[in-house]
C-alpha cells in the first residue's frame, strides 16, 4: 500500500515522494519499509529510536519523530492506526497458493479441512472436523484432535498433541474506541508460533498476535479451558492449569506454573520458576524467580497463608 | 396446545371452554393466548398485571391471578411449567422448512451444515464445520470462522465476526428440581440477537432464552471463554473481556466494561458507562453509571485499592 | 508387554520368571496381572495391600512392597512409569474394529464421525460435526450437539444432552516432570462414563481418567466452561455452574452444588447436599453434608458474609 493512500485514508495532506509501505509494525520492530503509531506518551523512547519509515502520531508527540521517519499527524493515532490495519489483513484463504502438503505417514481425515498453502509433516493424525488454515506449518508426529482450528500462518512443531475444540490464533482482542464509545477492529496481522512437544487440552484459546508472534515454547502443557492472549510468551516447560488466563503481550520465563483459574495483566513479565498459586491474580511483573505466589492482588504464599488465618480469626470474633 | 390436556399433565381438574395456547412465557410478556406460571410470592404485582390466558400457581399465590385468566392450581408451579415446556420445544431441525437461502457474494465452506429455514445474507464467509441452524438469519459481511455452531431460531447481524468453536443459542441452564432433589429440564423456547458490528472471541457461550431473546447490542466486543446466561442484555459498545461470566437475566447498559474473569449474577442491571476491573464480582445493581468498581463482594475501584493495601500490612504485622 | 521388556525400558535388571503384564494402575486397583507404582511415601499402607504382581518404587519404599510383587527400584518411579504408560495406550481410532452400530431411529448426520466400534442406542440425535470415537456407547434418545466430541472408550447413557462444542474424554492433565523440569506424558488409559439423564452445556471439558473412570453421576447437571479433571466423580444430580472447575480426582456426593466460577482443588471429597457459592474454593474436603459455603480460602457462607461486612468496614476507616 502507498504512503499516499494510507495519508489519504487517514485524512493527513502529503505530498512528499510516494513510496510501498509493506506492514504495520510496533516502533521497537518496524523497519524502514514499515509504518508505526504512538498511541501513548509512555513510549518517546521508542518513538525516537524507531526504525519505521513512517510514524503515525498525534501534535504532543510529532516532535519526537526522527529526522528519517516521516511523521504522519492526526489527533487519534490509535483510532487511524486501526484503521489501516484492515488494509494490511491477509484473506483468511488463499485460492492461488499452493495445493497443501501432507507428509508420509500422517493421517488426514477426509472429514478435516486442511487449505491451501499449509505443510503438515511426518506421521501425524489429523481428525475428523480440524481446520488447518491458510500457511500453516505443522510438524511430526503431531496429534490435532477433533474440532481443533488452527487459524492462517500460524505454526505448530513437531510431537505436540491438540485436544479437541482447541483454537490457535484466533484474533486478539484489539480495538480501538472513540470519545463516543465506539469501536474499531484492529486486524491482527500477526500469527502463533508452537515449538516441538507441547501439550495443550480441550477449548483452550490462544490469541495471534496483533503484529509479529504469541509464542508457545518447548515443552509447555497447557490445560483445558486457558486464555492465551495476543503477543504473550510462554517459556519452556511453563505449565497453565485449567481456566488459567493470560492478558495480551505478558512473558514468562520457562517452567512457571500458574495454578487453576490464576491470571496474569496485560504487559507483564514473570520471571524463570515462579509458582502462583490457584486463583492468583498477577497485576505487577515478577522480576526474581523461584518463589510461590497467591492471591489477588498478590503475595508471596506464606504471608497469603497468614493474612488468610488472620481473616479467618476475625470473621469469627 | 389444549388447555384441556395441559390441565390433564399437570393433573389439574379443568371443565371450562377449550382453547389453544400458543406459548409459555414469562408473566409480564404473556399475551392474551399464552401460559404463564409464578414460582416466586415476590412476583406478585406481575401477577396481578398479567395478561396471560392462564397461570400456573399454587394455592398461596391462587389470590392474586386477574379475573380475567385461568389458575391452574398445583403443588409445584415451577416443576409443572418444565413439564409443559417439552411440548412447546420447536424440534431441533425441520425438514419441512424451505431450502437455506445464501446471498450473493457469500462463500460457504462444503463442509459447513446450513439447516433448512436459515437465510444467509450477502458477502458473508462462512468457514468448514460450522453449523447454522434452522431458521436463523446472518446479515451481510460476517464472518463465521470454523466448528461456530449457531442454534436454530437466532439472528446475527451484519459485520460481525464470530471466532472459532463459539456457541450460540445454547440452551439456557434451566431446570426445576424436585423435594428429592431431581432435576427437570426448562426447555429454553427463546433465542439470541446478535445485532450489526458485534466481534465475540473464541470458545464462547451465548446461551439462548427461556422465553425471548438474549440480546447483544451494536458494537459488542467478546472475548475467548466468556459466558453469557439466557435471557442477558449486552449494552451497545460494551466489552466483555476474557472469561468473564454473566449469569442469566442480568442487563447491562452501553459501554460497560467487565474485566478479566469478572462475574455478574442473576437478574441484575449494571448501568451504562460501568467499568467492572478483572475479576470484580457484581451481586447488586449498580444504578449509577460511569464508575469503576473491584473486588468480590463489589466495591468502588479506589476503596478496594486501600483496602488491599490495608490487607497487606495485616499481612506482615 | 512383557516384565522383561518394561524392566530393560526403565533400566532395571530382570532375570526372574517372565510373564504378560496387562495394564498399569494404581496401587488400590491393580490387579494380579497388573503393574503399578508409588511415587509418594504417603501412600506406604497401599503398597503393602497391593495385588500388583510389579510395583516401580525407588530405594526408599522397596521394603514396603508384598512378598508376593516385584519390586522395580529406579530413581524416579513417576517419571519411569510415565515412559512405560505409554506402551499400554490404545490407538487412537481401530480399523480392526466391528463398523459402528446406529440404534433404530436415530438420526446421524452424514457429516458426524463415527469410528469403529461405537455403538450408539436408539432414538439418538447426533448432529453435525460431532465426533464419536472409538468403542464410545451412547444409550437411547440423546443428543449430542453440533462439533461435540467424545474421545474414545467412553460411555454416554440414555436420555442425556450434550451441547455443542464439548468435549468429553479428552487427556487429563497428567505428566511427570524431571529435576531439569521436563515433562513426560502420562498416557490418560482410563474413560469417562456419563450416566443417565445428565445434561452438559457448551465448550465444558471432561477429562478422562489417567486409570479407571471419571463418573458423572445420574441427574447431574453440568453448564458452560466448566472443567472436570480426570478421576473425578459428580455425585447424582449435582450441578456445576458455569466456569466451576474441579481438579482431579475430587469427589462429590449427591445434589452438590457448585456455584458460578467455583473450584474444588485436586484429592478432595465434599459431603452430599453441600452448596458452594459462587467464586468459593474448596481446599480441604468437607465432610458433613448440608451446609453451605463461600470464599477462598472457604468459611461458611455466614462467617463469610459477617467477614465482607467487616472488611467492607476496614476499607471505609
Amino acid at each position: 500500500m502507498k504512503i499516499s493512500e494510507i495519508a489519504s485514508i487517514i485524512g493527513v495532506k502529503y505530498d512528499k515522494e510516494d513510496f510501498e509501505v509493506t506492514a504495520i509494525n510496533t516502533l521497537r520492530s518496524a523497519s524502514k519499509t514499515e509504518l508505526s503509531f504512538v498511541s501513548n506518551v509512555k513510549y518517546i523512547n521508542d518513538i525516537k529510536n524507531s526504525q519505521a519509515r513512517a510514524i503515525i502520531v498525534d501534535a504532543k508527540t510529532e516532535k519526537f519523530v526522527p529526522v528519517d521517519s516521516i511523521a504522519l499527524v492526526v489527533e487519534s493515532p490509535y483510532w487511524e492506526m486501526a484503521k489501516i490495519s484492515k488494509y494490511f489483513a491477509s484473506p483468511i484463504e488463499d485460492e492461488t497458493l499452493p495445493e497443501p502438503k501432507i507428509g508420509e505417514g500422517s493421517i488426514v481425515s477426509p472429514k478435516a479441512e486442511i487449505a491451501k498453502g499449509a505443510i503438515i509433516g511426518k506421521n501425524c493424525t489429523i481428525m475428523a472436523h480440524v481446520y488447518v488454515g491458510a500457511n500453516v506449518t505443522i510438524g511430526d508426529n503431531t496429534i490435532l484432535y477433533p474440532s481443533v482450528c488452527i487459524y492462517r500462518d500460524c505454526k505448530v512443531g513437531s510431537d505436540c498433541i491438540i485436544h479437541a475444540n482447541t483454537t490457535i490464533g484466533s484474533d486478539g482482542f484489539g480495538f480501538a474506541t472513540s470519545k463516543l464509545g465506539e469501536h474499531k477492529k484492529i486486524y491482527q496481522n500477526g500469527n502463533v508460533i508452537i515449538e516441538d512437544d507441547v501439550e495443550i487440552g480441550s477449548s483452550t484459546a490462544i490469541d495471534r498476535a496483533a503484529f509479529g508472534t504469541t509464542l508457545i515454547k518447548k515443552g509447555v502443557r497447557i490445560d483445558n479451558l486457558v486464555q492465551v492472549g495476543h503477543n504473550c510468551e510462554i517459556g519452556e516447560y511453563s505449565v497453565l492449569v485449567s481456566q488459567a488466563g493470560i492478558a495480551g503481550s505478558s512473558k514468562m520465563g520457562r517452567n512457571v506454573v500458574m495454578g487453576g483459574q490464576s491470571a496474569i495483566a496485560g504487559h507483564l513479565e514473570v520471571a524463570a520458576f515462579t509458582t502462583m498459586a490457584a486463583r492468583s491474580g498477577v497485576t505487577k511483573s515478577i522480576k526474581e524467580g523461584g518463589s510461590t505466589y497467591a492471591g489477588f492482588p498478590l503475595m508471596e504464599h506464606r504471608a497469603w497463608l497468614k493474612l488468610q488465618a488472620k481473616l479467618a480469626r476475625l470473621a469469627k470474633s
